[in-house]
C-alpha cells in the first residue's frame, strides 16, 4: 500500500501554506519521547526500517492528487508540487535495538521545511508503536531471566501491521520468535506454535487428539492440556502419550504440556510432580494465559516450573501502556546565510521544554564496566576527546555535577546517517542481528535501571553549549 | 499486501494434521467475546469488509508456498493442498455498526474444519481491533453530547493499518471525521486539520503565522493558541487576526481557537470571556490535549466553554482497555449423516463455558419505546412468532424469568449471510452509511445502558432448546 497519504490533513494544509508563502526554509525537526513505556527505566528503539521503505517510497499518485483536488482546499499549483514531490533531505536516527532514554532525539530530519512536515506523521506512527513494543518485549524476557519468550499475540493485535511489525519488535526487544507466519516470513524470524483447543475438541476424546498430534510432529511434540480438565485428564493423557512414544523408541528431544488457564503456579507445580513421577524429568512446561512481565515475575516467585512462556495480548498491546508517546518538534531553522537558528517549544511544564538546535546524543560508558554512565546530549558541531575530563551536570538542578576523569569512561555517538539529500546511505542488519545488538544493548543497563518497578533513573544531561543557547532562547521570550 | 499468512503458527500445523488424518469435516466456529470493553455496557462491531477482503484474496502464493517449504514441518501433498487453497464455506455475521454483548457470535464460520481454521487468527485481529475502537468511539462521542469528536490519533496508533482502521471504525462509533488523510481518501470519511506548533514556531512571531494562515484558510479558521503563551498571547493574537478579517469584510463562518495543553476548563472560560468581549461570542473553542471520555465528561461538568474536541491516542489505541478479548471457539462438529453435533468446551469459570451448536441471535425490543429488552440466542433451525408469548430466562439463574406478550415486543435476527459456499453475497455500506445505522443502533439501548461508569447490564438468553443441549453436554462430560 501506498503510505504518502499516510499523515494527518493538518500536514498539507501547512505545506500548502509554505508554498504559498515561499516560505520552504530548511529546518530541523526532532522526533523524540518524554517519559519510558510501562515505568521503564529505558526504552528499545525500533521501526527505522519501515520508516526508510516509507521515505523511499514518497510519491503522490495520480489518485492521491485527485483525491486531494476533491477535498476542494488545495490548488491547482501546490498539487502540481505535489505530483513532483521527493523527499531531498537529510535523516540521522538512532539504529534499532538501541537502549535509549527520553528528550534524545531518536530520528532527526533536515529537510526543506514542507518535506520535514509532511513525514511527521507516519515516523511517529512507525516509530511509536514499534519502540513501544519492543521495550514491553524487553521487560517480559527480562522477568523470564533467559527463559523462552514467545510472541503470541496476533489475534489481540490492533489490526494486521500492528501483528506483523509488533511481532517484528517483540523479537527485536528478545522474544525468541512468534506465532504469526506472515512477520516470520516477511523478517526472518523463528515461528513456532502448535494446537488449539478446537484441535483437540475435533477428535473424539483427548487422548486420541494427542496420539494423532504427536504421530505428526513428535519433534517439537507440546501437548495443550487444559481442554477438559488440566490435572484429572490432560496431563494423565499427554504422559500416556509420552510413554507410548518413549516404548515405540521415538526421540523425547523436544517434549511437554501448554498450560493455558487456571493457576499456573498451582498447576505447574502439580504437572511437574505427575511429569517426574512418571519418569519424564526433562519434560517442558510452558504457559500462556494473560501473562505479562509482572504475572511471570510472580509466578517465578511462585516457584511455578514453567520453563518456557507464550505472550499474547500484553505484550503485543503493550496493554499497561499502549502508546509511546513520541513527539516530532522544530528545533531549527536555516537562515538565509544557510545558519540554523534553533528554535525552542515553551511549556509551563519544565520537562516539556524542548531542547533547540542541530544536535547529537553521546552514550557515556564507565569503562570498568562498560555500564552506561550518562548520556550527553550536544551541538552537532562540537567535538569531544576520551583523553579529556567531561563535566557532566544536570540541565535542570544545574548545581548537580560529576566530573569524569580520562581513562574512567568512553563514549560513542548515537545517531547515524539514514538519508543524506534524499538518497538512503543505511542499511538495516537483518531483525535477528538487530535482536543480538538488543541483547548486547541491554547487558550496558546496570541491574537498577532493568528493574521492572521503580528503575534507577539513567542521566541525559546536556552539554554546556547546548545549555547555554538553551537558557538564552528561554530568557529572550519570558 | 497478501494476508494469506497472516495466521498463526499452529493453524498451519493443525490443518497439515486434519489433512494427514483426513479428517476435513465441516464445522461450526463462532467468533464472540466474553466482556465489553472499558466497562462499557455494550460493545459495537466493526471490520466485516475487511473481513470480507480478507477472505476473498486467500492464497497462498509461490512465495508463500516457498517459505512454508523452507520450514521443514510441512510434506508436499500438504503444500500442493494449499497452492489450491480457495476458502469454500459460509459465513455469517453481525453487519457493523451494530450493537452488541457478549457472548453473541459476531461472525460464525461453516466451512470443512482446514479452512475454518485457517481463518480464525485474522479475523479475530481485524473484529477485535475495529470493534474495540468503535465501542470506544461511541462513549467518547456520548460524553460530548452532541458535539463533534474528531479522531485525531494517528500518530500515537500501533502502526499504520491501526491508525487508517482505527479512523474507520472510530467514525463508525460516531467520529464526525479523522484527521487522517489515506483513511479519508480510502473509505470517503470527512477530514479534517489545522496547524501545529511548527507552523507558529516557523514564522517570525505568533501574530504573522495566525495572519499568513488565516489569509489562505479563511474559512474554517482555527488558529491554535498555545505555542507560546494561551491567554496572555495566543488568545489575544487570535482576537487580533479575528477583528481584522472582520473589518476587512471576511464572513467569519466556522472560526475560532484550539486548545491543546494547559488547563482545558480554566483556558476555555477565561478564552470565551476574551473572545466574547471582543465580539466573537460565536467562536469555536476546541480542545484536543489527553482526552478521553471521561475527561470530556468532566470538562463539561466543570463549565468548560468547548464545543469541538479532537481525541488522540486515548481512542486510537483504547488506551483504558487496548485489547477486545475475542475468541473463536468450536461450536459443532457435521457427522456422517450431515448433521452438526453441538460441542462445547468446558471452563471452571462458568461464564467460559461455550454455547454449542449452529446458533443464530435474536435482538427483542420493548415495542413501545422501541429499546433493547434483551437478546435472545437461539439455535438456527428454532423459529418464533412475535404473535407468541415470548419467554426468556437467565441461562445461569434460570429461575429469573420474564413472559414478554404479543404486541409488547418485536424481534430482529442479527446475524446476516456474508459467504456461501465460498462466493460473497454481502455488500458493505459506506463507511459513512455505516455510522448512520450506528447511531440509529445506539439509540435503541437506554441510557443506562449507554452510561459510561457502572452501566445496566443487557442481558443475553439462551433458548429454551439451546440451554437443554448446553446442559445435556456439560451433564455428559462431567
Amino acid at each position: 500500500m501506498n503510505l504518502t497519504l499516510l499523515t494527518d490533513f493538518y500536514e498539507l494544509t501547512m505545506m500548502q501554506g509554505y508554498f504559498k508563502n515561499n516560505a520552504n526554509d530548511t529546518v530541523i525537526f526532532d522526533a523524540f519521547y518524554r517519559t519510558n513505556p510501562s515505568g521503564s527505566g529505558y526504552s528499545i528503539t525500533a521501526g527505522l526500517d519501515q520508516v526508510i521503505d516509507y521515505v523511499k517510497n514518497l510519491r503522490f499518485t495520480d489518485e492521491d492528487i485527485s483525491y486531494l483536488e476533491s477535498l476542494r482546499l488545495f490548488d491547482a499549483d501546490f498539487l502540481d508540487y505535489l505530483r513532483n514531490f521527493r523527499f531531498s533531505g537529510d535523516i540521522y536516527a538512532v539504529p534499532e535495538g538501541t537502549v535509549v532514554f527520553p528528550r534524545e532525539p531518536l530520528v532527526k530530519v533536515i529537510a526543506p521545511i514542507m518535506e520535514a512536515q509532511l513525514v511527521e506523521t507516519a515516523i511517529l506512527t512507525i516509530i511509536n508503536h514499534q519502540s513501544l513494543i519492543a521495550t514491553k518485549a524487553s521487560r517480559v524476557v527480562y522477568a523470564a531471566k533467559g527463559e523462552g519468550v514467545m510472541e503470541f499475540g496476533l489475534r489481540r493485535a490492533q489490526g494486521p501491521d500492528a501483528g506483523i511489525y509488533g511481532a517484528r519488535a517483540a523479537v527485536i526487544g528478545g522474544c525468541i520468535g512468534t506465532s504469526n507466519v506472515l512477520a516470520g516470513q516477511l523478517f526472518d524470524v523463528p515461528v513456532r506454535g502448535t494446537h488449539a483447543h478446537s484441535w483437540i475438541m475435533s477428535f473424539p476424546d483427548e487422548y486420541t487428539a494427542f496420539k494423532k498430534y504427536a504421530e505428526l510432529y513428535p519433534n517439537p511434540c507440546i501437548l495443550l492440556v487444559d481442554t477438559y480438565d488440566t490435572l484429572k485428564s490432560g496431563v494423565p493423557n499427554a504422559i500416556k502419550v509420552f510413554t507410548e512414544m518413549r516404548e515405540a523408541g521415538i526421540p523425547l528431544d523436544y517434549y511437554g504440556i501448554r498450560l493455558d488457564s487456571g493457576d499456573l503456579a498451582y498447576l505447574s507445580k502439580k504437572a511437574k510432580k505427575m511429569l517426574d513421577a512418571a519418569g519424564f524429568p526433562d519434560a517442558v512446561i510452558s504457559a500462556s494465559s494473560d501473562l505479562d512481565e509482572y504475572l511471570i515475575d510472580s509466578l517465578k516467585t511462585q516457584g511455578a516450573t514453567i520453563s518456557s512462556w507464550g505472550v499474547g495480548t500484553n505484550l503485543i498491546t503493550s496493554k499497561d501502556c499502549p502508546a509511546f508517546g513520541g513527539v516530532y518538534k522544530l528545533a531549527a531553522v536555516q537562515n538565509d546565510l544557510g545558519v540554523f537558528m534553533p528554535k525552542i517549544k515553551l511549556s509551563e511544564n519544565t520537562e516539556k521544554i524542548t531542547n533547540p538546535g542541530n544536535k547529537k546524543i553521546f552514550r557515556i560508558y564507565e569503562k570498568e564496566s562498560g555500564k552506561i554512565k550518562a548520556d550527553l546530549i550536544t551541538l552537532a558541531d562540537e567535538t569531544f576527546s576520551e583523553e579529556d575530563p567531561l563535566l557532566l551536570f544536570d540541565p535542570i538542578e544545574t548545581w548537580k555535577k560529576t566530573l569524569l576523569q580520562p581513562g574512567t569512561y568512553t563514549m560513542r555517538e548515537l545517531l547515524v546517517p539514514v538519508f543524506l539529500k534524499g538518497e538512503c546511505v543505511y542499511t538495516s542488519p537483518k531483525v535477528m542481528d538487530i535482536r543480538d545488538y538488543c541483547q548486547r544493548e541491554l547487558d550496558t543497563l546496570w541491574d537498577e535501571t532493568r528493574r521492572l518497578v521503580n528503575p534507577h533513573k539513567v542521566y541525559v544531561d546536556l552539554s554546556k553549549e547546548l545549555h547555554k543557547i538553551k537558557s538564552e532562547l528561554l530568557d529572550q521570550m519570558s
